[in-house]
């Protein structure tokens, strides 16, 4: 095989749902009756997203996974992603691994890859993903709205642990290291949660820059502000055991890919039952006020960041 | 201005025909009433595909034209692109003219930026373009039919003239140097021709790799031969004092970025008309036959090759 074959090989699957797939100049679909499209790009390279020599399962995964988890904080459901890949060189095995990694979440939620681009460059990927959602239903930053309860779901933290065991920040013990080096290379995107919050939440975002920072996005676009009881942050188990990393890790660490949400009172119930259903832990952890930040149960010298910029090299 | 303001003050724009645009987790959007939508993802990275100290405005426009390229081969309107930024810094004057050059080119054709993302790595860009098409109207490669005729917009060569001369390859004359460099920086993409193809032609491709390898794209999707008169590949004016350059320029140099198409030929007197309509050259080279390839007025020792390939540097 040369190497265009040999990348058809791996990514090239016929149409299901699209009216035409990979292999011409471009893909053509169109939504369900009744809803929109929903898109968001994320470009994932080398040194600034994962380290060199991290498995490629792991970068196939967690590409995709940070697009779904962007259409998941829409309340949307995932269709259809155009994968643009960055290569040094076409390494068979590497490819193999990436595809895997790919297809084994794509293939959970029924999305079609239907076009993309490769090129010889330094080693990142570039993908395109594409949801729907019912017309004007689409979960928004900026529908937070006073009294209503913010809500996050999972745990938070494990990824920034993961990271900071890597740099050599800490060390984390083996059994914690391999928990968090799992969340951090294989983030579960909240596809299904964010589906069952359309009609339940009135603003979502999803965890990636860190929980304080994707807070005030909600808070700045929404034009509100919070109470938030800090002894209430869903802390993972890894986190329990460094409590000195609560801040770094559960408050301003990114990469959790947990969604994080505000709906009204009367919806407490529903949501605690969406809990049940889904098997996954969802916690209020505050309330929406009219302005202003305020921390119940902050540490001794708290003061909160903003999250990371990938320009400051501040994390 | 923080890198973060710097990069939204060049970028973010409010939403004009879509739902959402820039500033949430994804940007929300629908089809017209009776249109699908159509999709391409194009990688654009220094080295490979520009070459260091290449004028940011250029990279802005020719990032987004070879996109629109893609969809004008398919026939659609563009509507949006989205936007992936890989910067080895925040460099305000690049960013100028590269914002320059995209929005000077997507203001032409009403094109929205609607989201995209900003990383730090190796520079390059990740342009996602999405169009719409009357439903089942998209123009493929594969609806060549036996006796079609085969057309080509504008002239074919400057391009891999330009690259040439930049490579030292051979010297061009200052003034043909001028000319080509202009159509290797800022190709043209051929929205208004591509649109005005779907109740016209067959079947067409942009000449993106070369006017061999593309024809063979179409041959080979629509499971047809042709048969075509070289002597009617419309030269540029740069090529034809070149003419030792023809079969490496013209036949298998890439991005030209004209279209390829193959039209009944009754249609012959309307495409005509359309070329006279759009001030734009459209000349039949050729016509689609059962199977092969026969070339016409061939050069003594031609032996067609089958255009570039990324990961082969054979070009």
């Amino acid at each position: 095989m040369n190497e265009f074959e040999l990348i058809d090989h791996f990514f090239k699957q016929p149409a299901y749902r699209a009216s035409l797939g990979i292999g011409d100049d471009a893909a053509v679909f169109k939504p369900s009756p009744g809803h929109e499209m929903v898109v968001t790009v994320d470009a994932f390279f080398e040194s600034s997203h994962f380290l060199p020599h991290t498995d490629a399962k792991a970068v196939g995964h967690k590409a995709l996974a940070v697009n779904l988890s962007d259409l998941a904080a829409m309340g949307a459901t995932p269709r259809y992603v155009l994968l643009a890949l960055v290569l040094p060189q076409v390494d068979e095995t590497w490819l193999k691994g990436f595809a895997d990694g790919l297809f084994a979440l794509a293939s959970r939620f029924a999305v079609e890859l239907i076009g993309g681009d490769t090129i010889r460059g330094p080693l990142g990927v570039c993908i395109t993903a594409m949801g729907e959602v019912p017309e004007k239903k689409a979960l928004l930053r900026q529908g937070a709205k006073v009294g209503d309860e913010i809500w996050v779901s999972g745990t938070l933290g494990d990824a920034r642990l993961a990271l900071a065991h890597r740099r050599g920040e800490m060390k984390l013990s083996p059994e914690w290291a391999i928990v968090c080096q799992q969340k951090i290379d294989y983030p579960e995107p909240r596809v299904l949660l964010g589906q069952n919050l359309l009609d339940v939440a009135h603003a979502a975002i999803d965890i990636s820059d860190g929980f304080l920072a994707d807070l005030h996005h909600i808070l700045k676009a929404s034009g509100v502000g919070a109470t938030i009881d800090l002894a209430r942050v869903p802390q993972s188990e890894a986190l329990k055991a460094y409590p000195d990393w609560f801040e770094k890790a559960a408050l301003s660490g990114g990469d959790d890919y947990e969604l994080l949400f505000t709906a009204p009172l009367q919806q407490h119930r529903a949501i605690e039952q969406l809990a049940t259903d889904l098997g996954l832990r969802l916690t209020a952890v505050g309330q929406i006020i009219p302005q202003g930040v305020f921390f119940l149960h902050a540490p001794p010298g708290f003061v909160p960041s903003r999250g990371f910029d990938h320009f400051a090299q501040s994390s």
